[in-house]
């Protein structure tokens, strides 16, 4: 058990602190120090106070408490802290910021002790949500999740949404730390020093809620004191601070965000500080050395689609997820309020206890999916394709936590039909293919909509799955293989005029297209090319070799979809690619009807076969 | 003046309004008659009671109330008050959903009464907000906003984005009318019947509040005669609704969500309807006859930046705003608290009465942007280009809405710097490519800035404009013309090895590049494609018949930027096109050292013009 430490040495240890800020800074020449120094109090009083608990040896401990700073531009704060606890010395702290450091201008992963990458702001709530969520649900473990909230970055919706569901998934291991020094970037926030106008937005949502002095340690290990005792109500411990808290001339004004104090600022600014002990450090409460139960994977049930048989992949994906739930057992499904469309439903009657229901908000839905990934669970994410885009931003991010998170998006393209445009996802194969290193696949049948989300399950990364509202016959048989980077050639002959590419529903009309040529004579080969990214370079090649042109067919926009990877992959080649895609505004109408309007239906393939022989 | 209305009048036309929506989504076989039905009474009050005011002959009218529905998939109930004010009769009803109809899935700006295209959720309070902002400080008219709420959308966090921002402005003239009909799309919301929780959360925000019975034509009148007196406070009408209401086997019941009754049932449930009397008509109040005061634009200013000044392109963005502003009477400058980084400022110095601060609330921004678009305003929106992707959401469902809105995205790519990745736009330029139509500009120096916003204040449509951190050299003179789809070709020779497409940051290296190549007696032509979308595709064409290769670069993902645009222009030409791009994850550094890193700096470009040769 840790000793209790006095206020006295928790001060010693801020002081220390905000000395190890304005250095790094300062030699950094950018970062934010006044946005650092205004939380320096609190998060000294958590990590020292005896409050959290963590095992330094090992970041990795399942019972470890969770800290994502929110407000990822305090990451001088943040190694601040972790030089303080003997971590980090004062010369890593003065690679702050250089390329090649793991001390990033933000918190990266690359840092073993950050949980998430953060410095987009308004998401750290949700991250933080998502561990919660494991820690009280999944893990059944007792480690608490605290965020570090900027007063600024309360503006954004997204930390609404998570306070929504925090309360409605009574996370008592949930702490926010709110920050309020008054000040955002160009000027004061909305709400200035009101700590109450926070206190009561927040508390009807249901949440407890204490306002502090951010600078005494009292009031501090007090509130901290009482998050400990909470059960099923999450708190948010509302702190009045001083933005540049320590230095005099810089302390609560306009115009300092986000500036590096100059060497004689510097210097003058140390003078301000309480005099530094450099050897002082701050010990960090234990864990209980508890860990998770893990029920070990079984095998997965066999496949038994009837060929021919009309199963929209959007359901083969529903019915995936809970053939697989036994064999993966940290598989997750988080929904947005649509389970019964996107078939999520399936896996919530198989496995309840792994299903969350994640409302109308997709963003918070992705920062919890990362939270989770974070503690190893494998989170599949599901709602229609055009709402994914809801949450591009927490996407990007995810991925620079490495968030190996599973994204279905349904209702792809203009066949959902008379649900019109807002409906239709038409720009999310571009949008997945953006970041570095996603999987992007889009089945045709239920048969291989099942093979690929074992495959995604059994993938190290961020996957994107795009499912279709319309059934399609199955055309795939159990036996067959499909793989991350594969493609299936279902026609080929030794005289085909042009190769067609297409995947999901476009597959079907380039196979419907197939027999109206051939029955006037004409051969094509198709090609499924259900793994969009990474594509089958060698199977493109081999078609741009046999020949003479190639026909890309997508339900989606001309613009970074199926058509310019194509057009990328074949880049060394000479070969003519021509794009099908959706070129003008949809509107509704029934799905042949908007495929033919669009000019990717089976009848403008055989058109543009024509035209181009 | 309208002569009042009677309950029983109006009940009369609301049944009208029930059986229009029944028999137009039976006819289709689709769409949401339940969660159209819970609102009719509140929308026949509203157009009939002598509250709304609006010259039906004159959609356009300047002083026209706005309505915005929302929950966009109440579009039954929306076409059925048009049908009961005489604009659309029966046999335009039976059209719903069909394809060539303008009565589509979700409203749609092809039928001339529809504000904005709605329909993906939580949007509709934002699109309000900037409707009444446009009102109340721009065209300073007393139109009032109504906008119609779903529950389940009320988990989206833009619209507490739009909740704190609509007291922050005083917006007196908004009006949200929340349909609690306790059923969301696959069970209960998290707060079903509870209008209570609605109430105070939304009051605490400070908004007027009242809750009533929203099948209660006294109830709904006298709250809205209680918004009509509103002056500085939003209000928020919560009405209890049932879902489905008026057919007993389908009220309040799960399940029905987006179900359109069968021809059996519809018989049935017309049966329990009031008798309907296809005769009766309902009257909308006139607006009084006021209009905004229009200036006479001027001509601009000169521009007179030296050549090699060193100017970041994000500041030319907020100089040219400034300059431009007595041009474009209708330009207004929204901000997400970023305005002395994205230079957005400088318009607020020169005119503070059209520049809004929007907080750290992006999709809220956009929201607003495409309110005041939708007023004739022409909003330029601006935060970091990594933050549009907040809003991706928000900016599709814009496109639909012909939304004239221009979007600013400074701090682009691994070239800002030290504070990593994110806050560096990599995936910007995919994004606004996918949208229908749009442009995508990235001026490399301060005088291609300012004529480019330029150009998009004048062209009609959605505009992205990619501005730098980093300072650039003027390299362009101010007789130079730039257009939207123009290029410049920098450097030429008859002996041109490569032909090097950069933009912005990535133009400058390749200008450093040729002097490099040119002292080892290499020649390389340099193409500005400040104009990405859309591509000069003649002067593409023209390098690819003169040079042998063609590089792409640029400080951006590999997938949906530059290269893909570049391979997607010349698709018909056998030119073999290399891309260099961002392939891996960036981190903190100098940008030159980031630059070397990503392979995209003058370096690189050297390097690969050798390998290639």
């Amino acid at each position: 058990m840790q000793k209790t430490i006095s206020i006295e040495q928790l001060s010693r240890i801020a002081a220390l602190m905000r000395y190890y800020i304005l250095a790094m800074t300062t030699q950094a020449g950018s970062g934010h120090p006044t946005s650092s120094l205004s939380a320096a109090d609190l998060m000294a009083g958590l990590l020292f106070g005896g409050i959290f608990k963590y095992n330094v040896n090992n970041p990795g401990h399942p019972n470890n408490d969770r800290l994502i700073f929110s407000k990822g531009h305090a990451s001088p704060l943040y190694y601040s802290m972790w030089a303080a606890a003997g971590i980090l010395t004062e010369a890593d702290l003065m690679t702050y910021r250089k390329f090649g450091s793991v001390l990033e201008g933000h918190p990266a992963v690359s840092f073993p002790y950050v949980e998430a990458a953060t410095g987009s702001l308004g998401q750290g709530l949700s991250i933080g949500l998502g561990m919660a969520l494991n820690a009280r649900y999944l893990d059944k473990l007792p480690y608490r999740t605290w965020v570090l909230l900027g007063d600024s970055e309360m503006a954004e919706g997204s930390q609404w949404e998570a306070l929504q569901l925090a309360v409605h998934y009574r996370l008592g291991n949930l702490i926010g730390i709110l920050d309020v020094n008054r000040l955002g970037q160009r000027g004061e926030t909305m709400y200035g020093h009101d700590t109450g106008a926070y206190a009561r937005r927040v508390a009807v949502f249901g949440w407890e809620v204490a306002e502090i002095d951010g600078h005494s340690f009292n009031d501090i290990l007090l509130a901290y004191e009482k998050a400990l005792r909470a059960t099923d109500k999450p708190m948010m411990i509302i702190a009045k601070t001083i933005k540049g808290k320590g230095v005099s001339f810089i302390e609560d004004r306009d115009g300092w965000h986000g500036k590096a104090l100059s060497r004689e600022q510097f210097d003058k600014a140390v003078k301000e500080l309480p005099p530094v002990d450099k050897t002082v450090r701050g010990e960090i409460a234990q864990p209980a050395d508890l860990h998770p139960a893990r029920p070990l994977p079984e095998k997965p049930a066999g496949l038994a689609y009837p060929a021919g048989a009309m199963v929209p992949t959007r359901k083969a994906y529903g019915a995936a997820l809970a053939r697989l739930s036994p064999c993966f057992p940290r598989m997750v499904s988080l929904d947005g309020e649509v389970s019964n469309s996107t078939y999520a439903e399936l896996f919530k009657e198989r496995c309840p206890e792994r299903f969350f229901e994640m409302y109308i908000a997709e963003q918070n839905m992705v920062g919890v999916a990362l939270g989770l990934a974070c503690r190893g669970a494998i989170p599949f994410v599901s709602t229609f394709a055009a709402f994914m885009t809801r949450a591009f931003d927490q996407i990007r991010m995810s991925r620079y936590s490495e968030g190996n998170i599973k994204f279905a998006g349904s209702h792809a393209g203009v066949s959902i039909g008379q649900d019109g445009p807002s409906q239709m996802g038409l720009e999310d194969i571009a949008m997945f293919r953006t970041i570095l290193d996603s999987v992007v696949l889009y089945p045709a049948d239920a048969m291989s909509t099942e093979r690929l989300v074992e495959a995604a399950a059994n993938h190290d990364g961020m996957v994107y799955i795009r499912t279709m509202r319309e059934a399609t016959p199955v055309i795939y048989q159990a036996d067959e293989i499909f793989t991350i980077g594969g493609s299936k050639v279902l026609k080929k002959s030794a005289h085909d005029s042009a190769a067609v590419i297409g995947a999901g529903i476009t597959l079907h009309e380039a196979l419907a297209a197939h027999e109206l040529l051939r029955q006037e004579g004409l051969m094509i080969r198709v090609i499924d090319a259900y793994s969009i990214k990474p594509l089958d370079e060698r199977v493109l090649r081999d078609a741009a070799q046999d020949v003479p042109v190639i026909i890309t067919v997508e339900d989606h926009v001309a613009q970074g979809g199926l058509g310019e990877a194509v057009r990328s992959a074949l880049a060394g080649s000479a070969e003519p690619i021509h794009a099908l895609a959706v070129m003008k505004k949809p509107m509704s109408g029934t799905p042949a009807e908007l495929l033919d309007y669009e000019g990717i239906s089976r009848k403008a393939i055989v058109e543009k076969v024509k035209e181009l022989l």
